[in-house]
C-alpha cells in the first residue's frame, strides 16, 4: 500500500482530522499536540503536530499508534493586517516568489500551512524585513525548481524588468535551490540591470525550527540594498546561521544535496559576505557591476533547443547524431579534463559543426578551465570547429548558448558571444589556481 | 595556417632537425640548447630544448626567431641496462601502463622522448623505485584516458588478475587522469583482490621540470606495498610535492582541469596520506579491505549499453525515449538536488521502468545523498520504480550499473546489487555531513 493511502487510513480509522489534539505513541517516544495540515513537500509517511511548546514536529507514522485526545477545529487563518511601515527613507524592494521550500511558510501562531507565499505571509514570518526596506512581495508562480524551464525564466525576467521599471531599488527572487544556479545564470544574460537581483531559497523546509529561510531572506534584503547590481545567489555560507555568501549568478553551483551552505562559487570567491546586516566585498580587486552603472534592458530571446551532454567512457556517438537530426540549435559538452571527448564521438561532433550547429566544450571537472591545445584529442576538436569556453561552468555555458543562439543563427557570431565575457562568467584572472580542497 | 604546419616551416626554413643545437630568441628571452623530439601530448606551437643544465623546456614559438648554432645527431637511445636489484626481501609490484601523460617519459640523459613506457624507461626515470620493491612493469596499451572504454577496463582487469595470480604483491596502474576515476570504480566492481591496486597518473607532462609523475609513482609504490587491498587512486594531495592522497576508487573524482591535486574524495575523506614513504590511515574508524582479506576473483561481465544523463531545465524527454527505443540495459540519471527530475520527463522515465529498464537516480550536486521522499517530484519517481543510490557518485553509479546489469537481466536483482554497498561506494556513515568548503 502506498504511504499516502496508509496515512489516510491511519487517520480515518481513528476518525481524526486536522485541528484535533492527538497523542502519538511510538516504541520509545510519545507526543501530544494538534494535528496540522501537511505541506506539499513533506514526506507522505509523516504527520505534523503542533506541540504545546509552539514547535511543529514531523513524526514518521511507521510503528506509531494514534489516539484522539480532544476534538479541534481546522485552524483558521485570522491574521492581523501587516504594518508595512512604508517610508521614503527606505529602499523599495520587490520579493518575487517562484516556489520551492522557501516559499512555504508555516504560520507558527495558527499552525496553518501556506503553500503559496504572499507578501503578508512573508512579512508576518519575518517582520524584521519591514524595518529594513519597503517590501513589495508577490508570487509569480509556485513550482519546485526541478520543474523550471526556459519559459519560466522568461516570465521571471519580464516580471523583474517590470518591477525595476516601476521603481524597485532591488529585487529578491525566492526560488527552489535545485536549479537556482541555472535560473541565476539565465537571468544574468537576459537582463541588464541598474539594481541588484538576488536569488535566495532554503534547504530546510520552513516547518522545521532549523529552517534557513529567514536568515537567507534577511541577508538577501541587505544584498538587494547594496551596490552590487548583478544577478547573485544569496545563501548560507556555513552550516550555522553566522553569515551568508553572495555568489555571482554565473559562477555558482548547488554542491550538496542538503546542507544549508550548499551553494559554492566555482572558479572565483563569493563576491561578498553578509553578516549582521553588513555586506562586505570579499576581494576588492574583483570588479563587479555597480548600482546604476547599467541601463535597464531586457532580452529574453532564447533558442528553442540546446543540449547539454556529459561525456563518459562508453558513451555512444549516436546521441550526438540524434541532436543533429533533430535540428538542435546548439550542443554544450561536459568533456573530461581540459575539454576532451573520446575519438569515438569525433565523427558525430564534426557532423554537428559541419551542419552549422555550434558545439561548445566545458569540463566536468568544474574547477579550472578548458585548454584544448594540450592533447591531440582537444586539438582535433578545435580543428573541427568546436570551441572551449575556458573557466565557464557547464550549466552557465548551457544557459548562455540558449541565449546566444537566440540572438543570431550565424555560428561565428554565436561563438563570438560565447567567447566574450558578458556577465563575469569567464575570466581566468579570477579562476587562476582557484580550488577548494 | 595550423600551428603544426607553421612549426614545420619554422624549423625547415632554418634547416634545423632534432639533435641540432639552436638559439631561440623571443622579445625578452633567449635560450640555447639541443632541439628534442616532441612528445605527442605537447602543444603544437611549442618546441622542446634540452638546456645545458640538463632541464628540458618547452618554448612557445610565437614571435620567436631560431638560429642553428651547431649540427647535431638525433639522440640515440644508448641506455645502460637497469639493475632491478631483485631480492626476496622486497615485495613484488607490477606497474601496468595504459597511457596518458604519466606514461610519457623523457630520458633526461639523452633527451629522447619515449612515448611508450617500458619497464626500463620507468626505472631509469625513477631509479629509486627499485630500492623499494621488485618492479615488473609493462605497457598494456597506450591511449589517452579520454579514449577509455569498457572494453579497455576489461583488458586492464584481466591483466591485473593475471599479475596477481602470478605472484604480484601489489599493482600500480599508470593511467591518464581524465577518466581515471571511472576506471578505478569499474575495476573495483570487476575484481576482488587480496592485494592493493593503485591507479596513478600525472597532471604535468613529464617534459616539464614540474612534473608530478615521479612523486605520484613513488607514493603509489608505497600504497601498493601497504595493507590497503582496495582499488585506489594515488595522486598529489597539494600543489607542491609534500604528500599524496590515497582515494577509494569508488569515491574519487577529477575536480580540476589542471592542478596536481585535482583528485578529490567525494563524500568521505581520502583513505590515507602518503608522505615520506609512509602510508598513514586518515581515520582509523573507516573500515577498509585489508591485504589477504579477500580471495582473488575476476568478473568482467558488463552490460552493453548504459546511459548517463544529466538533468537540466529544458531537457527534452525524448532523449530518454531514445535510450528505451534502443534497448539500453540501464539509465543513470544525474538529477538535481536530492534526486529530482522535471515532471516533463516523468512519462518517459516511467516508460523506461515499465519496459524493465533499470533507472537509477544520483545527484549532480555530487556531495550529499539522494533522498527522494522529501519532495513530490522524488516520490513520483520512487512510485514509478526509479531507485536512488544515496551517496554514490554518478560516475560510480554508471560503472556499477554496467556491472550489475552484466550479472543479471532481472531488474529487482539489478536494483538489489545497486543498493548493496559492495566496494565502499555507498555508505552514509562516511558521507554524513561531509563537505568541502
Ligand atoms: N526541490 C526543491 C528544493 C528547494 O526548494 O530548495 C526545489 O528546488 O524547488
Ligand atoms: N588527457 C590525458 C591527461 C593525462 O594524461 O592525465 C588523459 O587523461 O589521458
Amino acid at each position: 500500500m502506498a504511504y499516502e493511502e496508509y496515512l489516510k487510513d491511519f487517520l480515518e480509522i481513528s476518525n481524526i482530522t486536522v485541528g484535533d489534539t492527538v497523542k502519538v505513541t511510538k516504541p520509545h517516544i510519545e507526543h501530544e499536540g494538534m494535528l496540522l495540515e501537511k505541506p506539499d513537500y513533506s514526506n507522505e509517511n509523516t504527520i505534523i503536530l503542533k506541540l504545546d511548546s509552539g514547535y511543529n514536529i514531523g513524526i514518521d507514522i511507521k510503528d506509531a499508534k494514534i489516539e484522539k485526545i480532544s476534538e479541534g477545529k481546522k485552524p483558521q487563518i485570522e491574521l492581523d493586517p501587516v504594518d508595512k511601515k512604508i517610508s521614503d527613507k527606505k529602499k523599495n524592494l520587490s520579493i518575487l516568489s517562484t516556489g520551492g521550500t522557501v516559499a512555504s511558510v508555516i504560520d507558527y501562531k495558527t499552525g496553518a500551512v501556506h503553500p503559496a507565499f504572499t507578501a503578508d505571509d512573508l512579512l508576518r514570518a519575518t517582520p524584521e524585513l519591514v524595518d529594513y526596506a519597503n517590501i513589495n512581495a508577490k508570487a509569480i508562480f509556485n513550482i519546485l525548481s526541478e520543474n523550471m524551464t526556459p519559459e519560466y525564466w522568461k516570465k521571471t525576467a519580464t516580471t523583474i524588468y517590470d518591477e525595476i521599471n516601476n521603481g524597485a531599488d532591488g529585487i529578491i527572487i525566492a526560488h527552489g535551490t535545485d536549479t537556482m544556479h541555472y535560473t541565476a545564470s539565465a537571468l544574468s544574460f537576459m537582463i541588464d540591470s541598474p539594481v541588484p537581483i538576488v536569488l535566495t531559497g532554503a534547504q530546510r523546509s520552513s516547518d522545521r525550527p532549523s529552517s534557513d529561510a529567514f536568515t537567507n531572506l534577511m541577508a538577501s534584503v541587505n544584498a538587494a540594498k547594496s551596490d552590487i547590481a548583478e544577478v547573485t545567489i544569496c545563501m548560507h555560507g556555513t552550516e550555522d546561521d553566522s553569515y551568508c555568501d553572495l555568489h555571482r549568478g554565473t559562477r555558482a553551483r548547488k554542491m550538496h544535496t542538503s546542507r544549508r551552505d550548499t551553494f559554492t562559487s566555482i572558479n572565483m570567491n563569493p563576491l561578498a559576505r553578509i553578516e549582521n546586516n553588513k555586506v562586505t566585498i570579499n576581494d576588492t580587486q574583483v570588479k563587479y557591476t555597480k548600482r546604476n552603472e547599467k541601463e535597464l534592458s531586457l532580452n529574453t530571446n532564447l533558442a528553442d533547443k540546446v543540449a547539454l551532454i556529459k561525456m563518459y567512457p562508453g558513451i555512444s556517438p549516436e546521441i550526438i547524431d540524434i541532436y543533429v537530426d533533430k535540428n538542435y540549435d546548439g550542443i554544450v559538452i561536459e568533456g573530461t579534463g581540459l575539454g576532451h571527448c573520446s575519438d569515438d564521438v569525433i565523427t558525430s561532433i564534426t557532423r554537428a559543426t559541419s551542419e552549422d550547429i555550434p558545439v561548445v566544450m566545458t569540463s566536468q571537472c568544474l574547477f579550472g578551465r578548458t585548454n584544448m591545445n594540450v592533447y591531440s584529442s582537444g586539438r582535433r576538436l578545435l580543428q573541427n570547429n568546436v570551441i572551449g569556453v575556458g573557466d565557464m561552468l557547464p550549466e552557465t555555458a548551457y544557459t548562455k548558448l540558449l541565449w546566444a543562439a537566440g540572438q543570431t543563427d550565424n555560428v561565428s557570431e554565436i561563438y563570438e558571444i560565447m567567447k566574450t565575457n558578458l556577465k563575469g562568467e569567464m575570466d581566468t584572472t579570477l579562476s587562476q589556481n582557484y580550488f577548494i580542497k
